[in-house]
């Protein structure tokens, strides 16, 4: 099984080139052409069934075994950001105003090595391995749900995927036997007050007074009505009520986001947000709209799966240090794979080496160490095969 | 003197068929040009002494009575408001999104008329009359101020104007002795928090909840802060802060208007907004600018000057009724001139005969009707003549 | 005439004397016993008519002239406050914690001083004086309205009063032809939450942060929904949720008061302060309990009645000064007779002379010029005979 | 060893009559005087040295193995509270007002049967036994921190402790490996304003209105500034502002709780208190007096220790379930033992069998199952035993 190890270590330089190739030619969520294209001739060129234009721009390939066996998927994004490049690389975006800022272009490069290295030893396969390719993970409703829908998970025994992560150590893992990411809901407020001229409020009904109020009153959701021992948030990220400095408003629109760490506070979020903006609204005899859409759910690992899948990674020469990690509060749409088959999601460090403050995600001049790439390439390839032989 | 009446019923047809050319080609304040131009060519060919550019796109048109004697101004604004005009007059705006929709058209037929009648009987005249045409008075900082500063008021002993009120009754004048019509400041408090991501507020400084206490905070001000007897309103009419639904805003700018009818309270809104900006910011850490600009001051009548004028007002055949009216807490430039000469600002009865419900000013249907201009003319003519020969 | 003054200066020695045994002797609203004893007495001794137990402890008093006339009511009320005196008076009060500190003693005073002046001019009076001694004024619901009620008005055709005013300078007299004092109404709100331990707010329904929040929207009904040419004050005094430091408060109680100066705004008052709280309460979703109590209505003076008067007030010598004042957003209960009958309350100066910075009404060191005392009853005795000799 | 197990269930009759008698007699935190000598006199018939007033009202006995070894503490609190007792049982409070209600009568009986049990064991000890019988619990500054500074963990190894939990099923353990109770803090906050009359606020600084604010304001802390993944309480529960309807009150005062479950998140909450504290107060340019006072810190369990003891619970055979709990919101000076020693507390299941919903702690009708007095003590018995052997 060494082998497995060292036919990655042979592919790292195809892997860091595939990576930097996708870089300079990033695409948005939703828009990704020429990548899917890409990935498709990437696996029909190894010889493997591939479908295309999967519940959008989504692909899925698939690499039989040469032995019958569990099918294990393994799980790759490939949508960029509409960042402004900054980085400066040699392989910097062409594609001005969209940017590789997250990393997805690590994740589809160690994809496709993984890939190829298991093809070279599909004599060693019991099973089949099902490579997920999705599209538009940075953009609700995302590219996980379609997919599914679209039959990604048919047959699947098993999922597998990771984030490389900019801000953890190179050579550590992180994982976490339960809610690894939260859910991630938007919603919307629309304030129906009643215009009218800045000198008369006794005629109107205030609009940009009610959205205030109600931002104010959202904080007790979370202060006072949420189990201190449970994780929410209410953040209120757009106001929207521009005008004249003499007219009071006839609307104002708020928008936002809600986070949480289970269903059941994620639905008190929502029932109890309806209750304020109800009393808000009566209390100036205003009428609203309030729209919630539910995002990304929680991201929940199996216990089983994710301990399995350490016990491979304590086998990789260049890991150096496995450790729990709190949830975050970000959203990721592979828990929508967690939904319906077993499996784990875990994050492996790419920050790279020398920096000291390396550049957040999402940001202009975001980078990972690329000896990531194959790290994180040897525990999803190891795992996979691992898994098959263990049950076969 | 009956004679003067005469000569302006004989014009009465001229006025409104101005009123209809100006109606038909508005000019937005500050942008002003074919509009004083057709004002300074009406009075040369009257062969009145013109001064144009006054202050900006101002106009000053001087007719010199036979006999020595006061020098009386008698002011008309001029300018329209950017309004897509929806009446369908024939003589409807040709100049789209730009609308006489506040009777200045009316106001400088008016005076105009007046021009002609007292030039026809200029040896009846004990003294000078100033014709101020001011420009801009819809848009802060205004005409007024400027046309003072460039000699609008020079030798000039008093001051008479009135503005045509759409929702008045016609055949009705309105007065009042001392406070007319608000102060008219306008301010803008930016907000200075810390954007981040919205999942993760621990690490930002919320500006949009913050500038929606302010908001709500501001509220005490007039509630508990001035004076029960005193008159005062603070309205916030813009909140400006949109971004993505997730990402928690750096920055938010509020704007608003402050009206008060004196300047004590004007003083101690100011200064109550500052105490209230900073503790609201202090408890969140965060910084601001606080840009506050004084507009338009309370217009103060004089108690003589207006009792005079409504004793004319009273030999009016056309006015039915005369009554004190409530202050109003729409600002005036008017009110410059008044804190330089004595005077009086009054309102003109425009409602449309037979229409129950007139549409506001600044409304896209605001109409007026004409045969308030030769009321409003006949009262600032004989007021005039009347002055002079009271003071010669 | 000038004989009516001469009889009032040679009573005033008997006039402060009086005012210095009530003032030594006050007793509390509704409480009132030797008071009115007191008052009975001295009319009976002048041969008036009198009734006591009028509707409650009040005193009427009738004094016939010798001629046929209308009738005048004279009114002065008579109770004291819980006050505890602090002025080291030789007069001071006698009963602990009850204090004459807003003047009734003088009010009744000065109406005894009249009673036995106008007695002594009986022959020159056409017409009969009722002299209405009330009782809790000090004390909504105050004597007024059951003396009303219990025939205080029966025929009377004007009534006059005044009240003595520590603040306003000795020799000076105010008054107003409208609206002179405000609606004065009580309201207590009560808020059903859900009590429960301190550290599990999500079991909870915080009393204590819906009746803040209440406090703090009350705040936008002056500020946004009352017109700003309206007068109108809401105070929250008092906020009762006390309790230990570790258990979330079952329920909260607001009390406190609303001040008008027309009926129109004092409904509104009451029906946005019901808006208001049912808003807040239901975005908690907790109940609530709002009791409103309409106090004593809006004062307003008729405008003939008190420009009589005031006419009268020019021919007393000491009278350096009337003025017009602005309405005052404290209650009276004597609106209750101006409700019934024609009539002024006007304001008599009564500030200590040589003091610069007199101590409030109410305040326990408290204190009135007594020369103000003749004065009153000049005003007072001179506009009842003229009123007779006007309207017989 | 099972001997020892079979000496506890001998003197089980004596352990629920101890209890029986401490439940009827109980006495308030602070104030106890029977109780601890009751407790003394236990312990010296079973020849242990005794030492009381210990740090206040504290009892420590030591028992003294044959052999040499470590020096284990076990601790039991019993203080009782100011309730009226409504159970009805037999053994009822005879203290009117004073209730076992949280069942450290229990904790006392259990240890003092411990006591007893391995004073027969003497002969298998290796090591010193420390008994703390801690008054004052409920109460804080609590009796523990007192105590240690008295000396009590002197010598001491290690701790354990467990506290009878009557809402969790009898036959049940609970444990955690940290945190276990959180952090409970007391604050006062003054708001100093300036009173006057309700009818004008403008002469004022409303100090009911500043409080308002203030409460509203808190909530932002939990909500905006603590880390959605740290639990943390700001609860106002007290709010002292009781006037008059119609005086606007001088000062509010309020009083409330703060919960952690870290000393970061805790240093956090005072430091953002009293920021927003200043701000609320400067926006109304009023004064205010902070005090926050520390209660108990955290209670985090040492990982070692807890495991150890939890193994012991497991060969207790009444005992069925084992499970790691939550962490809880309340707190609990057992905290201050473990920032000096090793050692950990547990729950142990009380629910009166048969009983669905059993009251909860601190209530009138709350009671225990006695069965779960033998379980505590044989786990408490037992740990101690087998840790001398671990590490003699």
């Amino acid at each position: 099984m060494d082998n497995l190890f060292t036919t990655l270590d042979n592919l790292n330089e195809e892997i860091i080139s595939i990576r930097r190739h996708l870089h300079k030619h990033p695409e948005l969520s939703f828009e990704e052409v020429e990548t899917p294209k890409y990935i498709a001739e990437f696996h029909e060129q190894l010889g493997h069934e591939v479908k295309t234009g999967v519940g959008g721009n989504g692909v899925l390939a698939y690499l039989k075994g040469d032995y019958e066996g569990p099918t294990v998927a393994l799980r790759a994004d490939f949508d960029a950001l509409p960042i402004h490049e900054e980085t400066n690389l040699e392989f910097q975006s062409v594609n001005d105003g969209v940017m590789h800022a997250c990393g997805h272009d690590g994740h589809t490069a160690t994809l496709l090595g993984v890939a190829k290295a298991l093809n070279k030893h599909k004599d060693e396969l019991h099973g089949t391995v099902v490579f997920i390719h999705q599209h538009a993970e940075e953009l609700p409703p995302g590219g996980a749900k379609p997919m599914i829908e679209d039959g990604a998970l048919e047959g699947v025994d098993v999922i597998f995927g990771t984030h490389l992560q900019a801000q953890m150590p190179l050579y550590e893992i992180n994982y976490r036997t339960d809610e690894l990411q939260a859910s991630s809901d938007s919603f919307e407020v629309t304030i129906f007050g009643k215009g009218g001229h800045g000198a008369m409020p006794q005629d109107t009904k205030d609009s940009i007074l009610i959205a205030s109020q109600l931002v104010d009153n959202f904080q007790q959701i979370v202060s006072r009505r949420v189990n201190p021992l449970q994780s929410a948030v209410l953040s209120v990220c757009s106001f929207e009520a521009i005008g004249p400095y003499n007219v009071i408003a006839n609307t104002a629109k708020i928008k936002g986001t809600v986070r949480t760490l289970n269903e059941e506070t994620r639905e008190l979020m929502e029932q109890e947000m309806q209750r304020v903006i109800e009393g808000t609204c009566h209390l100036s005899g205003a009428d609203f709209e309030f729209k919630y859409d539910r995002g990304y759910p929680v991201l929940i690992n199996h216990k089983e799966e994710t301990e399995f899948v350490m016990e491979v990674a304590e086998t990789v020469p260049e890991v150096q240090e496995i450790k729990e990690t709190e949830p975050i509060m970000g959203g990721e749409d592979y828990s929508y794979y967690l939904q319906e088959v077993k499996g784990t999601y875990f994050f492996t460090g790419a920050q790279p080496e020398g920096t000291k403050n390396p550049y957040p995600h999402h940001h202009p001049k975001f980078d990972i160490d690329e000896k990531s790439l194959v790290i994180a390439a040897k525990i999803l390839a190891k795992s996979t095969m691992e898994y098959m032989s263990k049950n076969k």
